[in-house]
């Protein structure tokens, strides 16, 4: 091992060589460990505990200008629900490690408070346990994120095969373009690409189709968008031992996103597939499915499902 | 509400006001929400399983030219894993969320993954998942802990009563000492004061004594001294509803106590009551145990148990 950076090997290769020197096997209590959206439990009556953490640094995942301590609140708690979703669970308790520098007002935690307690809201989750520390000068918001699920339906990365057909949730891109009108135009976006921002700002976790398609029988391996559908599909394939065909012609395109991509001079596909934190998800269905058993799916929870591969 | 910062209105302050924002009630699953060292839920087959996190953040919590990274590890994890220990319970897995500086090298990371693991082993206990982020210039880290106790057999801050005595676990004081030898010495601290430094360095988290207090029946609330003993007192006392009344010349002194105190300019009893960051246990024990009961448990385990109050 050499003396190399962390920025000049790379954070999956960091994260590879990590998972190498960590334990691997299960036991009667673990039932998945690393290398998921969530580690998985076994915790009573049948039911599995998922559990995961996420951690959000001020100027890495937001901007302080761009975004509401109320938005900010949802959003760290949206990135956390969306990896219980990918999963299948429902969301049940969080616990919550704030970074926060001396300055903030006591008016802007009470706010983000109120944005965590909102996101959990749908889900009568709730907020048991945290802890706050001072910060030099960037916002840190780390959250634990419990979930439930039946073991039986529990949906891991590793179970898609060969000849799966790939489908993805909603438009990947439209945060990663909100992102950059936001950072292009400030508090000045056009009012007509309101949505992009809202879809930075406000992002929203997709439990309800993560629950219907773990119930439903034909997904064999799921994942949230959140490092781009590029990385994410990634995952999948080498979890899965199966490699992937994407038809980027397929990618499902928003209203108004050639006239965005042009105007952050960033190509739809770029933003699309590497974008990230879109909390869309990713999943493989099983070859044969018809494709209008997904469609329905997606018409009842008024969300569009796409094959992209 | 006001426009305070939260400089301003101190941290206590402002988590008392966050927990009055949240839902308190318990349920199935819900054994214990926030204001104990951990939350508590139910597992099965009678066990609870103990749920806590804690965030330590460079140049709040260490200098990273006072630590190494393997040290910084084992401190990281061993403050979480004495939360446990203050609830009685037994480490069983852990997520580990990491802001890191590009600048850091891989071999950093190993040895802080190192450290951790280092810290789980005498518990075969395991990191089963957690995240990577990039982080301006600070190293962050987040654990969440996962322990479990027999559900009867949990240990709460809440149950003190009138008339219980004050014991205390090793020589609070001593991890604050070492932090201001180093801040004053750098690598230069006196060889005989070495204990101190290490006691910064690597402190150890007291489950085996944990344990061993929660199953004899007698002790009845109990805490770690994290944030020094006037402060952890004072939560014990809060949740407790209870007064309590401490014998400032009963705190224990370790060796050369008085000599460091007076090379690093603060008294023993503000090291030792508003120091912080021991890890050492604070219980209180019902009225009427004889107190060789509790020096019996202590000499066990090898570590000096002192009533204090």
């Amino acid at each position: 091992m050499s003396a190399r950076t962390i920025a000049q090997i790379g954070e999956f290769t960091l994260i590879d060589q990590i998972e190498k020197m960590l334990p691997s096997g299960l036991t009667a209590d673990l039932l998945t460990g690393i290398g998921d959206d969530t580690a998985v439990l076994d915790w009573r009556d049948g039911r599995a505990m998922l559990i995961t953490c996420d951690i959000q640094i001020e100027n890495q995942h937001f901007r302080r200008q761009h975004i509401s301590f109320e938005q900010l609140g949802r959003r760290a708690m949206t990135v956390n629900l969306s990896d219980i979703a990918a999963m299948g669970g429902t969301p049940r308790f969080a616990l919550v490690s704030l970074g926060l520098p001396d300055a903030l007002l006591e008016t802007n935690i009470v706010d983000l408070y109120q944005g965590m307690q909102a996101a959990l809201a749908p889900w009568n989750a709730r907020i048991i346990g945290g802890n706050m520390s001072r910060s030099q000068s960037d916002v840190i918001i780390d959250i634990t994120m419990i979930g439930e699920a039946l073991a039986t339906q529990v949906i891991r990365r590793s179970g898609a095969n060969p000849g799966d057909h790939i489908w993805i949730s909603g438009f990947p891109g439209v945060s990663a373009a909100g992102f950059q009108l936001l950072e292009h135009y400030g508090n000045r976006v056009p009012t007509d690409l309101t949505p992009y921002v809202r879809a930075h700002q406000i992002p929203i976790a997709r439990n309800e189709l993560g629950q219907a398609l773990a119930t439903c029988g034909f997904v064999t391996a799921m994942i949230d968008i959140s490092d781009g559908i590029a990385g994410d599909l990634n995952h999948v394939c080498e979890r899965s031992g199966v490699g992937a065909l994407l038809h980027e012609t397929k990618l499902p395109v928003p209203p108004g996103f050639q006239r965005v991509s042009e105007l952050v001079s960033m190509s739809g596909p770029e933003l699309a597939l590497h974008g990230g934190e879109d909390y869309e998800l990713l999943f493989t269905v099983a070859a044969g499915t018809p494709a209008h058993a997904l469609v329905e799916i997606g018409n009842a929870l008024n969300i569009s499902l796409t094959s992209i591969g």
